[in-house]
């Protein structure tokens, strides 16, 4: 028995067959995510027909970057995804003739990594997802925890720095200024505009393009200085922010995720080791494990498979 | 139906008869909390077996400032109680002779809030008690949120200022000592041994005395300006602590209690203003009400009263 | 009897006749700065016979935007200068057929505005000039401070947040990545780089150009509310660079010059307000006035030229 | 020849007959310091006469720890000291029947260690006293800087932490609540206060007496842990401050004094390397060196002799 998850990002949109494992039996993408509803649900459907027609799928899922309604079948806001306050399940349950869920895209692969990757077992898992800003998802019990307005966790903009660094959201200081995929780019423009010192992301900036949380993670494996600096810096805010999640959440597992964790191995002892020391009677409880994620760029389909599959009853 | 709570704080242990609708019917108190186990014991069979000969009670539940372990059998730790590692509720089953149930402090009273309280009915509930510390308690669909290991939610040694204040755990800059009722005496303080202004507090000061939260609160009452400006410097801290509790929960009733809740009045509307301004998204979301505690200081007694009567099934 | 002040600075090199009032009877300029010494000689040179040719000058002062030793016959080092180490005064005395005279750029337009401009009569004068950075010159009953080294006074690069922006000297949280011109240009471009909101500014940004401190004043001038807002935190850290100013020097009279003091009128205010409630003792003391620049980019060679007419002895 | 030199504190009146070269050939002392201006007269009239009776003095040299007018005949205002607006010069030069000169104990103090102490031969000296606050002496040439009105150069409430700790001037974050002999003090009593750490200090704090710098400094002397985790923060704030010594003024001697500079030896050298840190072109200008007070609390004395002295041409 197979469905099909289907990833709604601000810049593609991407499809997977995925079997009851987790494992990805065929993927197809289109780009750029349309900016019109009417085209996102051609693509959508596009994307799900031409799978359907070769694989004997069930349901399907959608993981989308925005929120979504408690009763999860209305879409209602999402910066870069042109459905608004819109009642996504049930029209495409009629159109595609297939049972759909929708869950938030963090939500949804926090459930990926709860079901068949690093969280797998977890009792209190939590999703740490560090791209553009910070995404983050709280699984009990294997369920996800959505608060009473359905918008729980928000790790990104809690104020770390009074006055600190402006944010786009208005205010100043806020974690994801600091600990993102952005912050390192970020980071590491600053230091690279105020200083003189070699890096090999020097050129990139030179071309005004945007030096990104990979860029930096990259340069950093490559030996460079600067970005070493500026990863080191992350992860003493990674710790904090991680010692954070262990206080309010009390899990036994935590996830890091998003666009550098493929790197996590550059940072993960420093987070580590802040973490231990500033989580709240670190030397007298049992701390929460914090894992790199293991589904990658992949956890939101997978997450969204699985989802349908549990919620259809397939 | 009867049911005996039992409050065992570190400067005095408390019981009262509860009726189903959390109404105290009779109450006792012994002070001060002994420093030995076996002396404890005895406290608490005194105070139960005099209340169960004049009442007809059918459970005890007992509600201990400290950490419990997560079976709710055992009592781990507590920096003012005589318990460690001490299966209390098989031994005093035993010696009372009626069913016990035990609870940490916090989320007692937070289940009296919700029960009989300031959150009745809310799906996801949070109370933050200010007093020496900060306490808190999760709520989610009437049940206490514990986490993996049993010490969710800890908010008070979150890290708010980075080489702030020096705390006892240890670190610098936690959240309860910038919002706390001894964080409100501490400022108060601080300000009163750097300044020459006049205030109601200084002579309290001058003896030597510790200045209390209730104190301060009491003198902004009385409208000294010194204790106004701290008061209103904690409603700051209180709206940016709040936010953080509406960003990672998101629940629909947040209620304030602790020492200083009888004074909210001071310092809520201040508080709230901040809390709308700091959570994400504000514009844009529902967000929880902020209530005053209704019980105060018996919350603790009700909400065991009240949990013993749910988990002994009476 | 008229001198001659000759202005090199990073980009150009202007050369003046100066009449015994400080008035400038011609002026003539060559760009870019040469990168080499000898070239910077020849412009000089060449500047200087033209100007010598049609006008009956005496001697020529060389305002110099680098270290000059405390001899004053040889500049050490400027970061966009190419004399390094280098006995100017000797070779172009001889080459120009005139005595010369060398000053630090800061120095001379300090002096320039104690003898015929904004501090003019002042017991202690402080010129403080913003820029790329914050050149401050000290004036002590009409004599320039220089320090047991020749570098006093440095205000630029104080500490003023721990842990804050990095700084191309390699420290973070220097003064004048707060209050500058470049300060004014960055943190507009990074409100413009974290909202959506309207500003003039916006344009310049999105081509990838970098915004000027002259830039944020005049859209602020325009009305552009995101320039205002940056001019005002501008205003606040400049309000405290003078508290401190007044606080170590005591002076009678501190001059803004600079890059964006043609718009003082914009922030003195401001900073006033501050600086007053700043300034150690401020209700208890007279306070030094606070007075925008009267020379504006003129006041380096006019003081180069009135250096050369009191040292020369002409 | 002989010269008197009378040090008015806060807390006693100290008299002592000096020869030339600084040395102390008598001492008297009185206590407490009177609280009206005419007691206070006859004090210092009665520790004169004692000492003229028994020695050839030819003049008497005052240092008030108080503001005095430019002119150096008046008293302005001193916290401790009765004389307010007071023209003590010239009632105590005709009651004594000897040449009265009057300075600022700082400046009194800079001026001893330039004439025979620790700045002897400098060209730019700073003296740095660390007390109840940080007072501050500036020597040009030999001659003490006075700014425009009398008060530079002030350094103590520098605000170095934007929102820091409050200080008794109004202010908040002055550099005095960091480095200081208070600050060492409360520094300790803070980590005390929220530890449960062995200290020397404890019984001191326990028996609520103030912690004074002096205790801090020999309990690290003698190894005690927490007081020297405090003054290691206290030597990096005394960097801090020191580089903003070294910017402002380029002086070639810094003179560490006051209460603490006994026990220099613990924090010098942490001190100095923040200094080289933090001041402006470290690697690349000659700097200060920083040297501990020879004349410890003898040195108001001494240089309010010397100055008497010096300015009444004995």
């Amino acid at each position: 028995m197979l469905t099909i998850g289907v990833d709604i990002g601000g810049t593609s949109v991407r499809a997977a067959v995925v079997d009851p494992d987790g494992s990805i039996m065929a993927e197809v993408r289109a780009a750029p995510t349309p900016d019109r509803a009417a085209a996102l649900d051609d693509v959508v459907a596009e994307l799900v027909d031409g799978l359907a027609a070769r694989h004997p799928v069930q349901a399907v899922g959608l993981a989308v970057a925005g929120f979504v309604d408690p009763d999860r079948r209305t879409v209602a806001f999402g910066a870069h995804v042109p459905w608004r306050d819109d009642h996504v399940v049930d029209r495409l349950t009629e159109r595609l003739g297939l049972p759909v869920v929708l869950e938030h895209d963090a939500n949804a692969a926090g459930l990926a990594e709860h079901r068949v990757g690093a969280a797998a077992g977890a009792s209190v898992a939590v999703l740490v997802a560090l791209g553009t800003g910070i995404g983050a998802a709280l699984l009990v019990d294997g369920a996800v925890f959505r608060g009473a307005y359905g918008v729980a966790p928000e790790l990104g903009h809690l104020t770390v720095v009074r006055g600190g660094r402006p944010c786009p959201c208005g205010k100043r200081g806020c974690l994801e200024r600091y600990c993102s995929g952005t912050a390192l780019g970020r980071a590491a423009e600053e230091l690279i505009a105020t200083s003189e010192e070699f890096s090999l992301l020097r050129a990139t900036w030179e071309r005004a393009e945007p030096v990104t949380g990979r860029d930096v993670a990259h340069a950093a494996e490559a030996g460079d200085g600067l970005a070493r600096r500026v990863v080191e810096e992350f992860a003493e805010w990674l710790g904090q922010g991680l010692a954070l999640v262990a206080d309010v959440f009390d899990p036994d597992v935590v996830v890091i995720g998003g666009e550098v964790s493929a790197s996590a191995s550059l940072y993960l002892d420093g987070a580590r080791r802040r973490y231990a020391e500033e989580v709240t009677g670190g030397g007298h409880r049992r701390l929460a494990e914090i894992r790199p994620a293991v589904l990658g760029g992949h956890a939101g389909m997978v997450g969204a498979a699985l989802d349908a599959r549990e919620r259809a009853g397939v």
